[in-house]
């Protein structure tokens, strides 16, 4: 099985981070292509970077995505995921998605712990647009960004298993989402500080993508996630344009 | 790595058939057991066996759940499925539970389409008692039973395409799942003629406890899916009686 | 009238402590039988001994339940209340259903206070599964089970007090339900305490049921609460078995 | 104990026909005043004669609620119910509120079918705002209004009893409501043609308000539901500027 | 283009302020008429003289709306809203409409602050009726009255800034809209305080009213807010008794 | 007053379009600037382009929003309309989000009409995102495309009448919103055909933003609608690389 991650910020150290944490999660037989943005910013943590974020990881699948049984979009909040279903020939799933639905199947709400104090409401809209709000218990933003928890993981672990457990008791959460590209790695080493189960992103997103794969289930002919009629496009990457122009 | 299944009704060759498809989707290294419910209607497709079946899937669990990795709670409308991830020492997946979930992946809304008209209303409130009726297009139930189903399948396929191709054309749906314990491995045989991704009960299942077990996510300590404090309990099988007065 | 109280929990001196306090209650004329659950916990607490309890309340009816004109089903939270709606002949209500019912016509949005901590989400979620989580203010549970507040109310009182107190000043509760079997009669000792109506559990429940039966509204022929088709089983006590035999 | 049935339209064959149907309903040493609106529409089906009704609603009460132990606010819609609930001494029910909680109590969703085509969406604002709108399964209304049907009612009964049934059939039902003062006392004539229990309006509010009185609750000392702060006013009758002077 | 500023309470002092303060505001060209209520408390603070007022508002359109482009309904919180909408000939809007609808064009969700303790279910209820509950963050009530707050002003700024404030910081809003007739002008004195955009209730109702009477959107035909059938009526104010029985 | 409006697809003939029909709707003294996308599909009706839409915007307003007073997003659906919320100094409104906020002035429900059969779900997600689901009553698409319908609006007249009146017919919509750059103007060609209010898309779009320009309420200086902290990015256009670095 051929997975493709496309990381849609511009940041090759966060793509290797994640390159590295996923070899230790997958599945015999299964590799890993990854990818950053093209273009974009740095990191992904206000609506503009999101909204840009979008693009770059179409742009990003449309190059990339040729001969891949499944895409993880591996960028917290996952930019332009809906977009990603609509064009990609395989499933997608995004980082976001997967660690819901997996933290949805411990029972009870689950919390978002996460890195950049703007995730918060970005993030509850995102849950919202899934439809599962009323299984969120909370999203408790720790100050520094993704990138900066991934420059120095060390410093953050504390604050996280504190942020975490916050939302246990403050907030009743059930299960708690570790989630960022940034945090790739970090919940098994503060999972025994975190009184109910710790989701990683990262293994949750690599793990959906694989179990998707496998369902075969197939791209759907009609409806909202087939395939869209051709359209004529300026000013975009070659390959996008060429994947607009041939769908 | 190894699942307990747990048929909540009391129709071994339900179980037996189950065993026969599963054995077709396990990856390689996980092993499956399989058991029935020791008391309880034939089949469930009512309130009041629905309910009975909660009791045997507990009993079921007590008696054989000591030493696996994942429980897949193998009834399509999953029967006392959070007093089993409550009282389980291991992740517990619920068949239904792990199909929507699986459909969410998919995008947009799914429906499910499953044998025994009384289950409409139930699996409708499942969903909703899940924080996911946003997500869900329809149910559509057709008349012979998940039981009558497997009894004589070829002459279900005709009636069960139709149903799935209906809640694409009438209702929408962008993924369907076909539910049911007596419906399991019909789904590749109907693929080709729904347009949209066709979710298969039983292999959902498997394949979500197989995800689940990998998480390593541990069991709460806290809240309500922790263990109980014990409590004395008369007329109940004995393991069962022991698990409430050990947890 | 008749009308059948079901405990479904196995101890015999809560049955007893309902039906002295339901004799204050009762209309003239009315007559009251009441049973105690033959198996499963001695006090339901948790989801499992919730779900067991679900199965002895059915079989509770099946076997008392032939000449009576309502039902109540007189454990808070209201173990199997659906299924029983569906399988007896008779209007059925819940001690929760009823007294959230009975609160919401006091206007605004009521809270509930009872014993066992662990009932807090599982009552959110019945909450829920009536259709009624707008008017639901709060659930505030107090750490003594309903089993130990019935045998030492007078410790008890002050704390419930207080709890219902808080439920009016914290969380801008206009009402709030006493609820659990173990707190029948409760509320008339400290309602002078209380600044909103406060609603006793027991008596909500048995006046709404001969509300109900006053009703003569009559049972559903078709849809969800009509009986279902007759269906087999193994290793169920025989009243049972024969009232799914036959239904 | 006594009720006070308040007709808050100016139609006082309306109030009469519905003194009558009561009369065959009250328990034993329960006596009814009624009362009609001193001012309005002589019907109400539309949003403007609903806003006039809720004030003579409160002229009525503030005239003639001294001495009761309920109040049943009967005209289906329930015009002022929360500012009733408000300023009165007493617990008050509405007739479409009553009606509601009974229904709920029967499982399931309910439909409601009345006269008067302008109701359709003031009802089902009506249960919105009660935090129902998950057990409404339809309003279905008919072309003569309350009024009409109450002059003839032979006329309306097949009109009446098709109406019911399509709410079962065609959306679903699990109970319906025969809502409205002008279709007092039809609903036993029409039961029989219904498959599901069928709600008579004035029978629940009158019931229901015997049950809140015994209730006891009393009346909130703080919160939405207290009496407010002493008001004065101008042009209003002089009970209720007094009622508004004093509370 | 001619405004009707409907001022349902009957102090003709906050109508004069309103006056004086809307004249600030109109686009050029536009004439505003205004009325304050024939009936009713002197101010509305209670849902007695909420549902009061909106019979009063009814009446004051039936007497004055002849021959306006729009009406502005300046009491926040908006008495018989939906039944003006109903009757009048050309678009009404509510100040609480105009500055939820306002508010919620600057993003996220906004909270509300207003004069009078009762007001904050009332308004919660509001904005639910409107169907943009999701949008809201917080209803804050100072103590004083809107009548209170437009006698002394200088007084309540720094309660209202503070209110104002507390919104943002402890519930997140991202807009505040400072609502009610006596407190018309007060934003701009302390917008500089609040650190999200400030919404003054009588600028957004205004301007809102010219907006809706530029669209030139016209009057339904058809369904809930079409004209409706002529009605007899008693007891009620010569204008609109006839408007009744024309309509 | 300056309005900048942004076309954020790449079809110039669109733009010029909605400057000649903008025209005649505007306040005296009011200017209008108009851009369109620099890169991206000719039309947007997919979810793909419709995420790189999302881009454009931004691109465009970073080079072209330093001195206007208000910005009118220009696409029906509204591509990245938060995240120019966020990044603009000025109020920014959508052409989806403006009509809808118009059209829930008018009471009721409202239905969205436009060209392009893939909206329909993204617009039902729209108007989820904008908290307002409850009053959508239903999207009708048509077969052609807004830029179908520009080119040749004499043939689309008549099928869109038929949508708008099949929206309140077989929908209960009690306003209509024709929906729609390509169908900018059309609105009062049809209005007389459609019996319930009919919104003109670009006229609410234009005028609410006057409307917000003229509120003077100020950009959040804290939370979501805050500017960001600094960025550093590649690959964009100069001015937006420029806006996110000093952001």
């Amino acid at each position: 099985m051929r997975l493709l991650l496309i990381n849609p910020n511009t940041t090759q150290t966060m793509t290797d981070l994640m390159v590295r944490e996923a070899g230790k999660l997958l599945s015999p037989g299964t590799e890993l292509k990854a990818v950053s943005g093209r273009f974009g910013g740095r990191y992904v943590s206000s609506r503009a970077t999101y909204a840009i974020a979008g693009h770059a990881a179409l742009d990003a699948y449309a190059e990339h995505g040729a001969d891949v049984d499944a895409v993880a979009l591996a960028c917290f909040g996952d930019p332009a995921l809906l977009a990603l279903k609509e064009i990609a020939h395989q499933p997608v799933v995004g980082m976001a998605e997967a660690s819901c639905l997996t933290a949805a199947a411990m029972g009870g709400r689950f919390a978002i712990v996460t890195g950049g104090e703007r995730w918060g409401p970005m993030l509850r809209e995102f849950v919202a647009l899934m439809g599962m709000s009323e299984r969120l218990a909370f999203v408790q933003t720790v100050a520094p960004t993704g990138a900066d928890i991934a420059r120095e993981p060390e410093r953050a672990l504390g604050l996280l298993a504190d942020a975490c457990r916050a939302c246990v008791t403050e907030h009743g959460a059930d299960s708690v989402i570790l989630g960022g590209a940034g945090l790739a790695g970090l919940a098994t080493r503060i999972s025994d500080k975190v009184p109910v189960p710790l989701i990683d992103g990262l293994a949750a997103c690599v793990r959906m993508a694989e179990h998707l794969a496998r369902t075969g289930a197939g791209k759907a002919k009609v409806g909202s996630y087939a395939r869209t009629p051709p359209v004529e496009s300026v000013g975009l990457g070659k390959p996008l344009a060429r994947l607009l122009a041939d769908s």
